[in-house]
């Protein structure tokens, strides 16, 4: 048995989370819905603006592979922190969880990067990222170990966006591949897409990366496309494995020429979207290294991702494996 | 008028909030429901066995300053952070509320304090307190202008933990007194009054204090009593206006002879006691200082409670004001 089901590799993130009106994120010039990056000037600026906010540990795939573990799977990470109290809180809260975290941090500055999140009143999360410590993720944090013991080694769009971290995932890439294990990826963003359209094309394409998790504005930012039918038609032709969330229109998992389509959860009332496409992707690797069929990982990720917004913050307070038992999922 | 209704001064903390089994407080040894003081060692230890965490600012008379703000009242608050990450968090939030909080921050060690609690199923709160930088806050953070200036200066029983805060409160006293302003002071936690209650008594029998707010546990522990009626006429003899709240039952207010009893707010589903007292102290001083009879600063302060125990965290992060108005309460 292998010790890891899934690791993942991003920024290590703490999320500012505080609302705010409509009007703010355009008096402001933050895009809405996406993760606009922001120097330490401009987030000294906005968070001058922002009302009262809380923290939480965040990062996509830091909430990725927390949610596998609170799933009951075994998750590694890999990210860089600083060695200051929001990367004492990271450290925590993800080992907490049960998940295999061992980056050596890097000394106090930069320091830990934070994402301000701005919610409004319709549950949309804008973000504003200041990377800090994420700069300095590098090769020589890949625990080569961990990645040859991990069924699927899954990691962020966003780590293009440092200037390091692409070639760590290189090498995971290699030595995945070496052992017999997948690479899987999330597009993240449609703006990240708009960043780096041909090198995460040339990801898939190549077949560096077996599995890419996308939403609907992804996947047509990437074939830039106003045409949904063409851009899965393009995502199934690019790679081995792809599931594309819509929303509240549940997700398409495209394999070769199938489709499976799977309906978002019942929720009662949305309240924070962030973390819906990490904890889709947390849900769905889940059940995929456990062996499911794709109809079930992709109930799995919605069930996850219907927990999640329903919340603030990016990672589920209570059990996924207690929610999934109760579902009839697992 | 007034250049502040409010004033409050307290420990500055930051809370790092968790659920967990009761369980887990009997193996620990964490009194239930108490504020259990902890020092730098326990303090690393406890988070090390704590589960995943979200963090907010807090400290007793912090959260009443903000809630007092949030429902549109002036209010002003003296606390000692430390120059770092959790310092930073806990000034923007109290000042993103529109609380005039100016009090100098001291060096790096030791660090901004934080309370690890421990919220269980059945929404009761369990703190345990690291102080940190509160142990620096004296005399010298003393705004004489401030005090001058606002129509109730209130403070925390917690306050006679560090070694130098209580000669803060008493030269406040001095001031507020001098300008024919009004002292008050909640007792906190029935522990707390277990270690100062001589010196709380003194307080209110000397008229140091004019108003208390005490729960009911800790008017029996300060009367050493578990005769309730009893605990009230104490307190009634002992200070000139008093609200003690019992929970589920309300809260009753003192005055003389007079007692004015105010129900509970109706509430959908209790999920974390924590701040329950202090927004209680915020709703009725808020009125209170708005000129409102005492009925209406009772049900003011049960409104208040009655909304921060239906979410995480300890201060309200929807709008107190509007709740008052939905209300019919101003």
């Amino acid at each position: 048995m292998l010790k890891f089901d899934v690791l993942t590799v991003g920024n290590a993130i703490v999320d500012i989370i505080s609302r705010c009106q409509d009007q703010f994120l355009i008096d402001n010039a933050i895009a809405k819905g996406a993760m606009n990056l922001i120097d330490a000037e401009r987030a000294e600026k906005l968070y001058a603006l922002m009302g009262p906010a809380i923290e939480a540990s965040g990062g996509s795939a830091g909430n990725t592979a927390a949610g596998i573990a609170n799933f009951g799977g075994k998750a590694a990470y890999f990210g860089k922190v600083a060695n200051d109290q929001l990367g004492e809180i990271f450290i925590h809260d993800i080992r907490a969880q049960g998940v295999h975290f061992e980056t050596t941090p890097k000394e106090t500055f930069p320091p830990t990067a934070r994402s301000m999140i701005f919610v409004t009143d319709d549950g949309e999360r804008s973000m504003n990222t200041y990377l800090g410590a994420c700069v300095e993720l590098g090769p020589e944090d890949v625990e080569e170990d961990v990645v040859a013991a991990s069924k699927v080694t899954y990691f962020e769009g966003y780590l293009w966006d440092p200037p390091r971290a692409k070639q760590a995932i290189l090498d995971c890439a290699r030595i995945a591949h070496a052992h017999g294990r997948e690479m899987s990826m999330t597009l993240s963003d449609s703006f990240c897409v708009g960043r780096y359209r041909a090198e995460f094309l040339d990801l898939m394409q190549s077949g560096t990366v077996d599995i890419v998790f996308a939403n609907r504005q992804e996947a047509l930012s990437l074939y830039e496309t106003e045409d949904f039918e063409l851009a899965l038609a393009n995502i199934a032709r690019d790679c081995k494995l792809a599931a594309v969330t819509m929303s509240e229109e549940g997700a398409v998992i495209l394999k070769g020429g199938e489709r499976i389509y799977v309906e978002a959860s019942k929720i009662d009332k949305l309240v924070d979207t962030t973390g819906a496409g990490d904890l889709f992707a947390a849900g769905f690797l889940y059940g995929y290294t456990q062996g499911r069929d794709l109809a079930d990982c992709g109930k799995l990720g919605c069930l996850s991702a219907g927990i999640v917004i329903q919340q603030i913050g990016p990672r589920p307070s209570g059990s996924l494996s207690e929610a999934a038992k109760g579902a009839g999922l697992i």
